[in-house]
């Protein structure tokens, strides 16, 4: 197979060699490695490393406040999990502990549609803890709407339609591997449980798991979506609707004018398209068109607290925090998560105090420099 | 001797590697690396990765179209071989194998002056598959002539006429392992085939291999070529006639007054001058002052689907492909030709998709980003 | 404990690589990492090596003059020793040997207030030379006012304000080693021999060692610190009052308006905010707001002459030298200090002699160069 | 010693390795190393390789004309023999065999004052080859006037006086290696046959080695010389007087003011300023201020061909080459230097035909391209 690329082992931090060494190597290819040559996942690093703070002084900082609002929604920091599926490839307990743990920070916990357990089991882990549904807007219109219904009856606030997936990227690693966590039954903790989704497969003439798993990797790509598509799943609920994947600015205007509640800038990761403009690079032209009239997220490339100050600075909201989260997970489960987390907020409340800012509204551009 | 370079082996990607391993040390060289030091090679690659692309949402992608019209010819794809000479030294049945390769993806190819076989053979192979016949104008007017009236014999319908080598770029490495396929008699299949070149040579005191070496090396080697000489040429035939090796936006201008039928863009992969502008860098510039009035190619670095996707955004109607296809003729001859076409077919596919376009005529510099 | 870095030895230099084989590793690390992931002390030397000296020919070097006037004092050189603190873990005689080294050279010493020796010792040290006192305002009043009449009564001419320290940075390396030089009681020079302290300290419920530390530590920190709190310390001594650790021009404005007798552009050594600003790159922007009505002083990244020539260059008066010297300490106590001094000022007369300027104050813009 | 510079070898290229190889480190280092860090020798390069080709086609360059006039001197190529000292160290024949390479090819040679022979012995070599002579202006008037009349006895055509060398710059590696070639007495061919010298000597109480190499040292080192200074040595030549050094242009305009003949943009290869700006990027400035009245040479960088190509296209009308014909007398004396400037030749000639140009009149910056 001359396709393939070997890829070595190579690591940008600390804590994802430590992953590393915690769990099978497929699996951490999986989670680590991106799209094609890996060009975007460096640009989405390099986008940071080439903003610095300005920092101001003497301005009080002896109370600093992460606490924020987006939707209606009280935050204790700028942060959520991000949705990431088949965390039981990193963790046995996978989403369940992950869960705990956003649920212990009060931050909000986004639930995969490919995610390793089901939304209700999830929510059950979370009790009272902010939840919201990531969906693969389905052209079998039946799961979709029976999806969005379970999101609304198990207490999620909002629903994220992922808009970068209509075809699946290139990830040579995988290939490379014959690693597929969907092929090997990782992601069907909400499908499986779905009635919609088992009353499709009951028309398969083989109701088996390569039916299933075909039926679900129909409906993660959807190249036909398009905002008309989309204006069904809009008139399925009344809850906000998030955009992810956004990166023109030109969709930033038709997201404004198709009543979407909310955008989430991001590239997956570095896991879709090959050589795509980094999130934090997009951010500005989309928060210059948006206006501040709609939350702006931002996700792909934060790794620290002073990702998330920059990303706000840009004209982010919020942030999404992928990677991290899952190589805490594989590293110590729930603790791990929880360690991760804390210590970007850790980060993110120093780097706050040390440029003089004392609310995550108070950081804006000023204190950005870039030559 | 001071002046050879000597060069350890380093690979671009995993391809090139896979070649190195199957073909002998000097042909890997002869094919792999560049001019001089090599810069113009690298700023090749490093043209591409500069620019980023930024994707649009939501277009329904579930048809992606790679078909385009070229020149009046339908192609399947805007991707041609490009006209590489001397394959048998990269696989024993060299452009024979390449061919076939070509015709069962729809590809067209162009065939080199140089080849290792004969015109006649190559289009054998291609049988109806499209095909056009690359020259080097020799100041014997009656070779070219004759090589041209060939082409249109059987069956080629385009002459590419290569104007980046009045004289042979510094090899050093070839020099230092004093290795020349032509002078291996690697390159006569067109030459020695030919009724006008032989009848040259029996002009010749001595007809032996060096004279004929001596005469071909004349023919590539062709220093007073001028636009004067050209429209010798230009009367030859009526078959379209496009300038291989244009990088300055006046001799494009010189070309749509020499009534030139294409452009291609082109640094002869980095083999001819040393600290060459890439040929991408050179795209933007040629295409202004071309305005879609004749069609642009461009080679000299394209090395995945995503390339193809940033040539096109900026100016090229198509794109040759060169070193990729020999490293898979290499490595497993037609099949290894035909793997690396469809790894590129794939990922330009993939690349659209994701970046939102349909067909390759929507592409175009509102997708890309670049600092 | 997946938060910290683990950090190989890598040096910035030969001094700093000698001063490695001479001291304890954490004590090592203390002086030589830096915040997070030390991209502030990468970006202080990137900036500097940006700029290139573009010199000028016959203009008699014969004499080069590097003595300076910096607030009514008379320097020597442009030149100061930085604020360091806890010197004795590089070296047991500490600030007491790098004060010699300081008054052979007539070098201006500033004594921070975490010094291992108390500033009393200090000044004997010093004789006649020339002293600045380093203060961390506390909310203390009655030790900063203890602190700022000690450092009249011996002989100290200007007071130098820490204004980049509200929290301490987040040091990786320290939290690995699990190492903290106050801890082990090495920056109590100043405080232990404070009456003001010391009746803080009786007043505690346990007058022991954790006790003082914590008033220290508490002292240090100073996160409520602002312009009113400033006004107090400004009323306490007729010393000029410095600024250290100002980055933003707004908050060189706030300076003119609140009466600092200077500024020290400074982020910290790289060792407080992670991916702040180079001091080099803050310099430009806070000198065109000084407009010479004050003197700036830059710390930060300097590492040889050239480097205090670029920094003059571009707004700056003078410039204190922080690790190069600890290191000479380390090496070498006394001598080791003075040899980096002598150094330093070596390279400085060299570069203004090669570039054709005679006096520190004749150096300026017109003589750099940047891309 | 704390602040030598350990450097390990490092290559730029074969020619430096093989050089290495050849010849004992100390003299070895003394020829490749730089001043301080390097920083200046590195942007020497660096300024080079930002700069591609644009090459123009089809343009008949059967026949490429490298011979050109400069200062009514008719060269055979843009290219001098740059005024290198100390040449014994590289090989025992020292400038008597460079000087015999470059009287086959016909290249003016620019004998140092601090050669190893002296310049009688080197005009000897040189017959009727083109020679100039680079001269330290001495204070001693008496030895200027001595050293200039040889000069012109002996047919020399120009004087290039040396004016980045006001104070020698810091080179560590030779300071490390305790080396210098003129304690070892080889840069003494000039002054010890020159009666105005031996003369001065005379007056020395101890007329010894080292009473010679100390009034040597002081007549490079120049620090008080200035344009009034120069104008002493104007009135006794008629020959044309070239200033080697300029990097400004308000020293180019003095330079005109100042009747100078020709001015050479050079940062001493690197060796007297660090971190100065790159030769290469001087020039264009230079050039717009001449505005062609005076030629300009350059040195400091070049390696190859392109490079010639690259200054000749941003303004110089000739090139002076230093270090890559002393590794090629080191490497095989006068064959060795011989072969280096073949090289050269060559590919300057096959960078012209293939960028469409003809004569080197014709390079301009139209053929450049930079990002």
């Amino acid at each position: 197979m001359i396709t393939a690329t070997e890829i070595l082992p190579k690591f940008e931090n600390l804590l994802e060699r430590k992953a590393y060494e915690k769990i099978r190597r497929e699996a951490f290819d999986y989670i680590a490695r991106g799209a094609g040559s890996e060009a975007t996942m460096q640009e989405n690093l390099r986008a940071f490393s080439k903003w610095k703070i300005r920092p101001r002084i003497l301005r009080n900082v002896s109370e600093i406040e992460l606490s924020c609002t987006l939707l209606n929604q009280q935050l204790s920091s700028p942060l959520l999990v991000a949705p990431i599926g088949v965390q039981r490839i990193a963790y046995p307990e996978g989403e369940l502990a992950s869960a705990r743990a956003a649920r212990q920070l009060d931050v909000p916990f986004v639930v995969s549609s490919a995610a390793s357990y089901s939304m209700e089991d999830i929510a059950n882990e979370l009790g009272d803890s902010s939840r919201w549904f990531q969906l693969y807007c389905s052209l079998e219109y039946s799961v979709t709407k029976s999806l969005v219904q379970r999101a609304e009856t198990n207490g999620y606030s909002a629903i994220v339609i992922t808009v970068d997936t209509p075809v699946l990227g290139i990830r040579e690693t995988d290939a490379h591997n014959q690693y597929s966590p969907l092929e090997e039954g990782e992601g069907f903790g909400n499908y499986m449980n779905d009635p919609a989704f088992r009353a499709l497969l009951e028309q398969s003439p083989e109701e088996d798991m390569n039916a299933a798993l075909q039926k679900q990797i129909e409906i993660i790509d959807q190249p036909s979506l398009d905002w008309e598509e989309l204006k069904k799943v809009r008139k399925l609920t009344n809850l906000p609707i998030l955009l992810k994947g956004v990166l023109h600015p030109e969709d930033a205007k038709l997201a404004l004018a198709n009543n979407i509640d909310g955008i989430i800038v991001s590239n997956h990761g570095g896991r879709q398209l090959d050589h795509c403009i980094a999130s934090l690079d997009a951010l500005p032209d989309i928060a210059h068109v948006i206006q501040k009239r709609i939350p702006i997220l931002l996700d792909s490339g934060i790794r620290t607290g002073v990702d998330v100050f920059k990303a706000l600075a840009l004209g982010a909201d919020a942030v999404l925090l992928g990677r991290p989260l899952i190589y805490g997970l594989a590293i110590n489960g729930e603790d791990g998560v929880k360690q991760v987390i804390q210590k970007i907020h850790h980060e993110l409340e120093i780097s706050m105090a040390l440029a003089g800012v004392r609310t995550v509204q108070e950081i804006n551009s000023n204190f950005l420099f870039k030559e």
